[in-house]
C-alpha cells in the first residue's frame, strides 16, 4: 500500500487506525507493507511515533503492543514532493526492495489521500516512472471529490484511464463502507418478505435524510466550491438512493451490483420534467457568511431538499424525498420507507391509523425499526403505532467497524462492489449539473434557516404540499 | 349480572377481580349490580368478606378502598339450590328490586360459572320462572366445555336455544380475550404490509403451540373425560388457527368476523383425506397414570400434535402444524409464521440463509418477534438471523388486562366478536369427533413422553418428515 498524503489528516485519523483494526482482527495479509509518501522531511522513527499517537487516539480497540509492533515495522516513510521525478524513482527502488522482503508478488495499490488538484500529476508520474507496470496488480484508490462537475470529472477520469484500467480504479465513497449500508443489500435480498413489498404497489414514498449537526468549521474554503449538492447529494445520497431502489442484481458481485445501481441513477427524472421551484429547496444556515474562508456574499447552499421520481416500472409515481444539510437538529442519516395505508375501515372510532414505516438507521445509530399498528394494551380497543427494533450498535460492547476497514480490505481482495464505477459518477454529475444550471448560486432561491432545526421552511412544504411529512424519528 | 356459581373458584379467581379491575379503571357502568347465586347459606356480610379476600389475592391493581367500597355495595348474595323453583322466584323478586334501585332498564346477563351438567336445568328454570322476559336484554354467558362431542353439544345448544336467541348467547373462550389474540386481528388488518404476504405464495408453513408446564394436578377427574383434543384443540387452538388464517372480514363486527372464522373451520381437511398415522400424534406424559382420579389404565392423551391443511385459495399446500400438551418444557402459547426462503444465491459462502419468521407470542410473554437476515456486524461478509422485537408486556409497569375484563365488558356492551358462535362450536366438534373416531383411546397410537421436554418423538417426526422443525424460540 502506497499512501500519497502520508502525513495528512485522513491517513492519521482513518487509514492507519483502520490498518491497526485489521491487524488486531488478524485480517491483514502477511505479505503486506505500507510506504507512506509525504512532502515533509522526517525520519522513519519520527513518522512511526506520529502514527502511533494517532492509533492511540482514534483506534476502536485497546492498544495491543504485539499487534502494533508487528504492524509498525511494516510502515515506511518516503519523503518527496509529488512533482519531482526523482522521488518517484526512489519510491520505485524502495518498492522493489519491499516486493522482495514481503513477497508481495509485485501487487500494489496507490492510495491518493491528497487534495484533488494533485490527482492528475501523481497518476501521470506513477506511469512515467514505471510504477504501474510489471508483475502483480496495480490499483488506484482515489478519495472524493471526483471532479466538481461532469466536465472536470470527465477530464480527471481521462487522465486516470491513461494509466489505470477501470477495473483497477477504486473511487472511495466511504458511505458505502458503513455497516448499515452494506446491510441494506443483505436486508433487501437475503430475506423473502421485503422484496414482494418493495414497489409502488405497497410503498407510498421514500425519505432519505443525511443531517449534520455541525457547520462547515474550518472547511469553508473547500465548501465554498462545493455546497450541499456536490458535497453530499452527488455521491453519498445518490448512492444511498441507488441501493434503496435498485433491482436485485443477478449475482452478488461488483459488476452486477453496479450495473443495477447505475440503472437507478439513469432513471432519475431530469429537470426537463422536474418542477424546479417546487421540487428543489436550497438553504443556507444563518451564520454561514461569517464562517472562516467564506465569501460574505456567498450563495452556496448548506442545505438541499429534493423531490425525485424514478422512471421505472417498480417506482411508478413513488416520490423520493431527499434532504441533507449542515447545522441541523441532530446528526442522523436514515432511510424511511413509508408504506401505503391499510383500508381506512380498521381504524377504530374513525381515527386514521398511521402508515407502516421501515426506518433504516445508518448513523450514528445503526439498525432498523419497523413501525406498525397494534392494539393499545388495555381493555379498550384502541390502535396505536408501536415499534419493532433491531439495533446493530446498541448492545453493550458493540463496536462497528469503521468504513475504511472494510474498504481497504476490499481493495486488497479486488472487490470493487463498494466503490463507485465511472458510469455512476458520470450519471450523478449529469444530474447534479442539471440542478446547478437552474438553481444554485441564485440568491432568490436560497432560503436562510436557523441552526438547530430541520432546515428551511420550504423543505417542510416540499412534503406538506403532497400531504406528507418528514419523519424525524 | 347474575352469577350462578357465586361461591366457586372461577368467581373468586377471575370474575370478581375482573369486576374490580373494571371499576378501578372507571369502566363499569353506574347502573350495574351483581347478584351472586350459590348453594351455600351465608350472609351477604360473609360473602362480601370472602370476595374481598379474593380481590386482595388476585387483583392486578393495588387495593383502592374507595373503589372497592363502591363496588362491594353492589354485590349481593342469594343462596339457593339450582333445582329449586322457589329460589328462582326469590331471585326474580330481588332482581326486580335491583332494576329499580340501579335503573338497569331490565338489562341482565346470566353467567353460568358452574359445572356443565347444571347448564340445562338453570337455563330451563330461568325461563319457567319468567327470568328471561320483560323489558331490556337478557343474555347468557356460558363457560366451557360446551359439550363433549358434537352430539352432546347439539343437545345442550337445543336446550339453550329454547330460551335464548343465538345473538344473546355468549360462549366464553377465554383465549379470545387475551391481549395478543385481540391484537392478532389488529396486526393483520390495521397494517398494510402483512396482508400481501399472508398466503401460500410467501408463507412456507404455520406452527401453533400451546404448551403447559403443569400436569393435570387435581383436575384428573375432568381430564379423564376430555384429553388434549377436547380440552385445548377443539376450542382454543382451533380458534387461534381461525384468527391466524381467516380472510379479512368485510366489517369490524361480531357477525362479519365470525363468518370468516367459521369459513376457516369448515375448510379444514377432514380425516377422509388426512393420513391419520402420519398426521396425528397423541401422547401421554410419564406419570399421568399415577395422578389423582386417573384410571391407571387410562388411554387419554395429554399431548396432541397435528398436521392440517386448509382447502382454500389462500392456503393452498401450506401445512398448519399444531401441538398442545401438559408437562412440557415451558408454558408458552405462540404462533410462528415461517416464510419461504429467499433465493439461495444470496447466502454467502454457500451457507443456506435462515427463513424469515414472524412469531406472535400470546402467553406468558405478549408480543411479536420478526426474525430476518442481516449482515453480521464486523468486517467480514456473513449473514446471520437477527430479531426485531415488539414486547407488549415487557416494559416496566406493563400490566395486561386479564381476558375476563375485556370479555365481561363485551357482554355488557353486546359485542359478541370475542365469543364463539354456535356454527363455530359445531364445526370444531365435527373435526374433533372425526379424530376421536379414528385415533383417541387407542393404546397402540399413544406414545409415552418424558415430562420436561417437547412431547413425544413422533411430534418431531411430524415436521422432520417434511424437512421442517418446531421453533421453540
Amino acid at each position: 500500500m502506497v499512501i500519497f498524503g502520508g502525513t495528512g489528516d485522513l491517513t492519521h485519523r482513518k487509514l492507519i487506525p483502520a490498518l491497526y483494526h485489521l491487524a488486531y482482527q488478524g485480517l491483514l495479509p502477511e505479505n503486506f507493507a505500507v510506504a507512506a509518501v509525504g512532502r515533509r522531511e522526517k525520519s522513519e522513527e519520527v513518522y512511526r511515533q506520529e502514527v502511533l499517537q494517532s492509533v492511540e487516539k482514534y483506534a476502536r480497540f485497546e492498544m495491543d503492543q504485539k499487534v502494533w509492533r508487528e504492524l509498525v515495522e511494516r510502515i515506511y516513510y518516503i519523503p518527496f514532493s509529488f512533482e519531482e521525478d526523482e522521488g518517484y524513482k526512489r519510491l520505485r527502488d524502495f518498492l522493489e526492495k519491499l516486493d522482495q522482503g514481503y513477497h508481495t508478488g509485485g501487487n500494489r495499490f496507490y492510495y491518493l489521500a491528497v487534495s484533488p488538484e494533485s490527482f492528475p500529476i501523481i497518476v501521470e508520474r506513477l506511469k512515467s516512472n514505471q510504477l504501474t507496470q510489471g508483475e502483480g496488480w496495480h490499483r488506484l484508490v482515489i478519495e472524493k471529490p471526483f471532479g466538481q462537475n461532469l466536465d472536470s470529472a470527465q477530464r480527471l477520469n481521462e487522465k486516470i484511464q491513461e494509466v489505470f484500467l477501470e477495473r483497477d480504479t477504486y473511487r472511495i465513497d466511504h458511505y458505502l463502507g458503513k455497516e448499515m449500508i452494506q446491510n441494506m443489500m443483505v436486508i433487501r435480498f437475503a430475506n423473502s418478505i421485503f422484496e414482494p413489498l418493495w414497489n409502488h404497489q405497497y410503498i407510498d414514498h421514500i425519505q432519505i435524510t443525511a443531517a449534520e449537526q455541525e457547520g462547515v468549521g474550518s472547511r469553508g474554503g473547500y465548501y465554498e466550491k462545493a455546497g450541499a449538492l456536490r458535497d453530499m447529494v452527488q455521491n453519498h445520497i445518490l448512492q444511498l438512493l441507488a441501493i434503496t431502489a435498485m433491482e436485485p442484481p443477478y449475482k452478488n458481485d461488483a459488476e452486477a451490483i453496479r450495473d443495477e445501481k447505475v440503472k437507478i441513477l439513469r432513471s432519475i427524472r431530469f429537470k426537463e420534467t422536474m418542477n424546479m421551484h417546487e421540487d428543489v429547496t436550497l438553504g443556507q444556515y444563518r451564520g454561514y457568511l461569517q464562517e472562516q474562508r467564506v465569501d460574505p456574499n456567498s450563495t452556496i447552499e448548506t442545505f438541499a431538499g429534493l423531490k425525485l421520481f424514478l422512471d421505472s416500472e417498480r417506482w411508478k409515481d413513488v416520490p423520493f424525498y431527499i434532504r441533507t444539510g449542515k447545522m441541523l437538529k441532530e446528526k442522523m442519516t436514515q432511510v424511511v420507507v413509508q408504506f401505503k395505508k391499510p383500508p381506512l375501515f380498521y381504524s377504530h372510532e374513525g381515527e386514521e391509523v398511521q402508515p407502516n414505516l421501515l426506518i433504516i438507521r445508518i448513523q450514528p445509530e445503526e439498525g432498523a425499526v419497523f413501525q406498525f399498528n397494534a392494539k393499545k394494551p388495555g381493555t379498550l380497543q384502541q390502535v396505536v403505532p408501536v415499534d419493532m427494533n433491531f439495533c446493530q450498535n446498541c448492545h453493550i460492547g458493540a463496536n462497528s467497524p469503521e468504513a475504511y476497514e472494510k474498504l481497504l480490505l476490499d481493495v486488497m481482495e479486488g472487490d470493487a462492489s463498494r466503490f463507485t464505477r465511472w458510469d455512476e459518477v458520470e450519471q450523478s454529475w449529469k444530474f447534479i449539473d442539471s440542478l446547478s444550471d437552474c438553481c444554485t448560486n441564485k440568491k432568490e432561491l436560497l432560503e436562510t434557516y436557523s441552526p438547530g432545526g430541520w432546515g428551511p421552511i420550504k423543505s417542510e412544504e416540499l412534503l406538506l404540499r403532497d400531504k406528507r411529512k418528514w419523519w424525524n424519528l
